[in-house]
């Protein structure tokens, strides 16, 4: 497995004036090709920095490919630096001036000195074309090593990875290796509690390999496999994923592509259930979530925001008396909730959020963070407590999430919901 | 003026698999702070590597600022390889253990062995509290280089960075070059209708520069400029800004850390106003982003999702008869949805959205990205017609800050808003 260093080079990168998408993108196509990326680098447009970059990669890799530096102003200087670290010279590559001046032509534009230089290459160079700017890439050996060169512009580096460098990589480096990638998604467990479950496997397997992410109140775990076939990478998966499955057992709401929101919506339909919100500290966040799936208007039937009291009493029937005993966020008022936006609404179930998400409005017996969810079906309904962390916009955030994954296991536990392992 | 290198932590990056924003937000903090960013890595989580890393940068500058690798679980080696780099011991932090406690007390859950392990830090660092989060970060000096941690969580990164790092590196280097931006945040103009309006200053302005930076449906102008002082830089900035302000009059609705719905809400305070929202296209957005501001409730209401007609005739009084002959996607239905969470929820302003966000539902008539906003008042209603483009996430995304647009012009308009510049 060859093993390669990325260098994006450009001091707005280096000023946080620009996010490098290049990088993450090109590191993701070659894992899929079966290249190791063993450290990725930013530098500014600096000749001896950018040199000394591409020196010490080398020492660690079997090649570097570069993005940036390679436009026809006086700071792309990506070549030159190229060419010192490797002791080589620049010379002009006839069928690269001929593509620059057809660019040119073709638009009508005039082609200046500068945009000569762009057909400068190192010698023993071979040209990437670029399909949609006027600078080529180019991919130099030297001592069994390599540097790759490709534009900064994500429409010209693209096309140029897939039609150029890959091939090369793939004949010079006869890479014959799939790598396939299953990412279960999770809710209702701490990245901690997840690490408990699964140190064993996580510490013993090398192939296929498994990473926990953590987002805000969920969790992903992604199995990667490496195979000289996508059908053996399958077959390495699959075991893994069941035992993942067996010990994450009703937590995984989705695999890969599939949302939170998605998967409830999959399985309001197979349920043959409808869905009412009722929302305070969510303050719609919970609606707009279930709203973002194309086709949610099968399922989804409304949702009512009751910020003031009033709206509580009017629209969900939620009495005075009780937010006047119980409080706006109580056990009480969030299942009144649910059962008062069922009803309202006509739906078959109801889902309610009421809490306090600051920085004001806490209590020493109702502290910031305080979240009370509710579910009403035609059977009842229930509620859970929640104590959540961080500012208004995290607890925002992980009530919505929270109040999704009580509706999730509600209809995933109806349903005897089962994510099958993947045959292909 | 130091120099850092930025270090980014984690397999997962050097997949592809996640986009690393840290790096880019760190590197412009220190470059506003007149810190240097020589250049910026990734590495995976492997010991050796990442100690080799930091061994490497320490080097060429004067610190190395790594973000990730510093959750509980048994990839997250970040301390470990720093101790390796600099040959120091961890050792329990008590203070640290302290906080990670308190933070397991207040959520209820179980606090296990390896949360425990994030109150080690190397002998002699300083621990830079995570308001967010259980991972303490750190910074720790040997032989006049530092090091500084933190972890890879964006929302616990960046307070940390602002009220424990920064303050630190201030503190450290004396730094002294003082940077200030001033970001005027537009709504209503084209990018290139604000480039011809403020061409002229963006190609002769050198100290205070001006640049623009466009968004869904927004643009910000952002003014920096570079002095010896705080008070000479925000002297810089105080003409160019008076000036834009003169230019892009009736459009800049915030500066700086003001949000379109802050700004709403600061009007709506004003104009002794309060507001209901009934939306459908938009599913919840629109009041979901009217409550992300701490103290909605003063002026918020409530909302009402009215995804099923059955909603908007039962819930908004449209009858059923306007459904018919104009449609659900009308300027008539819009009017009356205004009019009918104006009236029902008993505000002095009624806001409504309706439209088709695709993917189905398009018709020649009413094509997917049409919609309407209607705003009413006391003295009465008026509509607005989008057409929006782009998928059904970005026609939602677009019909939210339109319809939030509506709000603030009509309040501005009311109240004759002028943003002052500031003094200070």
């Amino acid at each position: 497995m060859p093993s390669v260093e990325l260098i994006a080079i450009g001091t707005e990168l280096l000023l946080g004036q620009l996010v490098d998408t290049n990088t993450p993108y090109v590191a993701g196509k070659l894992a899929e090709a079966g290249v190791d990326v063993f450290a990725t680098h930013t530098v500014g447009d600096n000749r001896e920095r950018i040199a000394a970059a591409i020196r010490a990669s080398l020492e660690r890799a079997d090649g570097v490919i570069t993005t940036g530096g390679l436009g026809p102003t006086i700071d792309d200087i990506t070549k030159e630096a190229v060419c010192d670290a490797l002791g080589l010279e620049c010379e002009l590559h006839e069928p690269s001036l001929r593509a620059i001046e057809g660019v040119f032509a073709k638009s009508g534009r005039p082609m200046r000195e500068n945009n000569r230089k762009q057909a400068l290459l190192p010698r023993g160079a071979i040209a990437l074309a670029n399909s949609q700017g006027t600078a080529p890439g180019f991919v130099v050996e030297k001592d069994g090593r390599f540097v790759a060169c490709m534009p900064g512009v994500p429409r010209e580096m693209k096309p140029m990875l897939a039609g150029g460098l890959l091939p090369w990589l793939h004949k010079r480096f006869e890479l014959s290796q799939h790598i396939r990638t299953r990412t279960l998604h999770t809710i209702g467990l701490a990245e901690s509690e997840i690490d408990h479950r699964i140190a064993d496997l996580f510490a013993s397997l090398e192939n296929p390999k498994i990473a926990v992410l953590a987002h805000q109140y969920r969790c992903d775990v992604k199995i990667m496999a490496k195979a000289a076939s996508e059908e053996e990478a399958i077959a390495l998966i699959a075991p893994v994923e069941h035992e993942l499955l067996r010990r994450l057992d009703g937590h995984v709401y989705g695999v890969d592509d599939q949302t939170l929101p998605g998967a409830i919506h999959v399985l309001l339909r197979q349920t043959r259930n409808t869905i009412a919100v009722a929302e305070s500290c969510t303050g719609g966040a919970v609606s707009a979530a279930l709203t973002s799936v194309p086709g949610s208007s099968k399922s989804f039937v409304g949702g009512i925001v009751a910020y003031d009291n009033a709206v509580k009493t009017q629209l969900l029937g939620v009495t005075e008396a009780l937010l006047a005993s119980a409080g706006a966020v109580s056990e009480e008022t969030a299942t009144e909730m649910a059962i008062g936006v069922r009803r309202r609404l006509e739906a078959t179930i109801g889902l309610a959020v009421t809490g306090i998400a600051g920085p004001e409005g806490g209590t020493p017996e109702k502290p910031i963070g305080l979240v009370w969810l509710a579910l009403a079906e035609s059977g009842g309904a229930r509620a859970v407590r929640l104590n959540l962390a961080g500012d208004r916009h995290a607890i925002q955030d992980r009530a919505t999430i929270a109040a999704l994954g009580l509706l999730w296991r509600t209809l995933a536990a109806g349903n005897r919901l089962r994510v099958e392992p993947r045959n292909g």
